[in-house]
């Protein structure tokens, strides 16, 4: 489908060629994405009740499903420059090495300082935070890469920024942590003395090593109970999706450039904000009825919401102090196994994509860990890049689909998202190095008592 | 001396923009650098010699100080574009944060697996090394920078690659011996059990924590005892200035194409290979009497080679088995204080470079690390990008240049090399963000022990 233009190893933009609005894919959507409700009542939650906890833009953004496009701020338009556009790259060695006729593109998100495309919806969350007139913002962070995506935001803007690190992180992370100091921002191991709920965990389970249910509990908490403070959060959330459509929307614009019409669109899935950001436009299209793509959403063996999770309401967060969503979920007392590595350890999925997967409009496939990082290591190897493990999610389905392509001689065109790097991942690295890796796949019986947690909504 | 065509915020050069030949300096030099000696003989090392340690090609391009440009073979061209052209980046943010007309943009190698600049020479000599059907290379690395980019070199191409690891830095940074051995490398902590030379250290002294002079021997040894192996370095040898020179190259062809000139250039220095590579093209107009700039070497005030040290024969290496090299030295024998952070801990300076300072050609300056450190996490908060420790002393001094036309009103045009990225120095940063960073200038004695070691040589 390519036409006989060179294409170059990466395509960047110009800057008069980016975007300058956000995409909101819900306004194409028949079947709209269930609203949020309100734990006790169980009715939607109102934008006044949102106002509590999130910064009233982002309310706004969070409840629109209507308006397609969304003007980008020139001051958030300004700091996408410093980082952005992400290269789109064209896979020429890999396809060489692995001898197939597709054509694989990756939209690398990765080179910026938070190692990942965080940033995108980091810095627009605190950007309305600081035109609200707050002080600043409270988040969790697990693995950290939205917690340094959020420092980095909110010392750009000059705003204050409490991340709630799980303790174990933490400790275990002190790098992470570290980058965050950096930017200036307040880290607390989680659970902490600082907040009720943490006290009150802390009373309880002395020992304990936290978890990302406590943290945003805590975060939370903070939040509510400082004047000029709001809680931000980094995935899952439809506004979060809404500024990642920033990913789609470049990708598309390089592939217009040259001409080039994806076949299959891949992603890695935890909360679904890279993947629902990348495939957005596309999917935009699809819903529109003026072209057609594949989608394939890429979930652990180990956490699989959408290949084996309930479509019910849940609630966001262990704690249950959140709103309940509509997803597709593993329950929120899910935990995935102990020898899980990186990311994509969400019991559920973005409301957003969940319907759309309901509906028939995308795939999702789940891949054990031991084969992520071997198509990492390879990945690596050929490319020159050190893939995050949640990002090699993606690249492990891009070769398989590659490998069938070889089978059967098509030259399809392959795009997938490669949302980081793996610098601060070597620990799980170093088991795989040392063939001390290994897979779980969760027993019918492990879900079933997830599933027992769900609540009991019409 | 900027036209009015808007700069944006990054310039990305096209793929068929991007320079196919490297430049070498040598060529214009009136006074030629120094010839490397015997250290037996005392006469100048002939190709041959060099050949039993070094590749064959890499031995002429070592020797060759009359040919100027040096055609890149496509494999290295192709390999290039996978991680570059680097963006030189205008620090619009950087500069309205100071509040000064001066116009700032950095030259950024850190977008790369490898983390800085050194891949670009890595992959020119494990080419060099396959081509001439060598099975692999040996390599010493003390931080792990050029040990993780030959890595990634040395996997691209199918060839073997050793790497002698310093053993304090082995045990302390595992994440960057990770990353190698991701790549395939071999890692041996060293002094280890494999080599004479690592056994003969290990038997005097069993407690030893390495250096890099013993990591050099053993990788040394390693290479001339095994068939089909050479040894490569990754700074100081005039060969890795003309690798290098790719990074000039390509800033001179970004300014170029929106009509900038330069008035200051800047860069770190630890062996050269980062400031001679990015100087390299205009020192030549400078040299050639077309256009003149004003050149600043940055080195740490820990390890002032250029500012306190001796123009003077001296050996490499510690283990004083190398040839010898005329250059700016602080002695062979020379180790920063242990409070010393990051690179730029070499003893010695690049001949080529030596000569320059030597003629007045460049200044140098030194710096403190605390100060450096200060400017990093300025640069970072504003910018965006946690920089190197070993960068962030051109950050400074780019800071200072920009403070003192703030003072002027001189609306001068700064480049600063920005040779990488800090994820792997976070131990160092978190002293810095605890305030337990110390400063330390060696005394005039101390310098004196050091260069009480230098050989005899006329």
């Amino acid at each position: 489908m390519t036409d006989k233009k060179q294409i170059p190893y990466k395509i960047y933009l110009e800057e008069n060629e980016m975007p300058k609005q956000w995409y909101n894919v819900r306004a194409d959507m028949k079947n709209k994405p269930a609203p949020l409700l309100n734990p006790g009542t169980l009715q939607p939650m109102t934008a006044d009740e949102l106002g509590v906890v999130f910064c009233e833009e982002l309310v706004k953004q969070e409840l629109d499903d209507t308006t397609a496009y969304f003007d980008i701020p020139q001051e958030i338009l300004d700091f996408y420059k410093m980082y952005r556009p992400s290269p789109l790259v064209r896979a020429y060695c890999l396809e060489k090495a692995l001898d197939t006729p597709a054509k694989i593109y990756y939209k690398f998100e990765g080179n910026n300082t938070s190692g990942s495309h965080k940033l995108n919806s980091a810095i627009a969350q605190a950007y309305y935070a600081k035109q609200q007139g707050l002080k600043g913002v409270t988040t969790e962070t697990g693995a950290g890469q939205w917690g340094t995506a959020l420092s980095m935001a909110c010392a750009y803007l000059g705003l204050d920024c409490k991340v709630y690190m799980v303790k174990c992180s933490y400790e275990q992370k002190p790098f992470r942590r570290e980058v965050m100091r950096t930017y200036g921002a307040n880290v607390t191991p989680s659970p902490s003395e600082t907040t009720n709920v943490g006290r009150k965990i802390l009373a309880e389970h002395p020992g304990t090593t936290g978890s990302l249910g406590c943290a945003i509990s805590e975060a939370v908490e903070d939040a509510t109970s400082h004047e000029g403070y709001r809680y931000v959060l980094g995935s899952v959330l439809n506004q979060v999706l809404l500024h990642q459509s920033i990913i789609g929307l470049e990708t598309k614009a390089a592939l217009d450039k040259y001409n080039i019409q994806p076949d299959i669109i891949i992603g890695c899935a935890g909360g679904g904000s890279n993947l629902g950001g990348l495939i957005s436009p596309f999917m935009g299209e699809k819903l529109r009825g003026e072209k057609d793509y594949r989608f394939i959403a890429v979930e652990p063996a180990s956490c699989p919401s959408f290949t084996r999770g309930k479509f019910a309401y849940d609630f966001c967060d262990t704690g249950m102090v959140c709103p309940l969503a509509k997803m597709y979920t593993l329950g929120s007392g899910f935990i995935p196994s102990a020898n899980h590595a990186g990311g994509l350890r969400y019991h559920g999925m973005s409301s957003t994509l969940s319907q759309l997967y309901h509906d028939h409009l995308m795939e999702a496939i789940s891949v054990e860990q031991t084969s992520v990082f071997e198509a990492a290591t390879k990945f690596a190897r050929i490319e020159g890049i050190l893939p995050a493990p949640e990002s090699s999610h993606a690249i492990k389905v891009a070769i398989d689909e590659a490998m069938k392509c070889k089978e059967t001689g098509e030259e399809k065109t392959i795009v997938f998202g490669l949302t980081g790097t793996g610098y601060f991942d070597l620990v799980a690295y170093e088991k795989f190095n040392n063939g001390e890796m290994s897979d779980y796949i969760p027993t019918d019986e492990e879900l079933a008592a997830g599933f027992a947690g769900l609540p009991k909504v019409e």
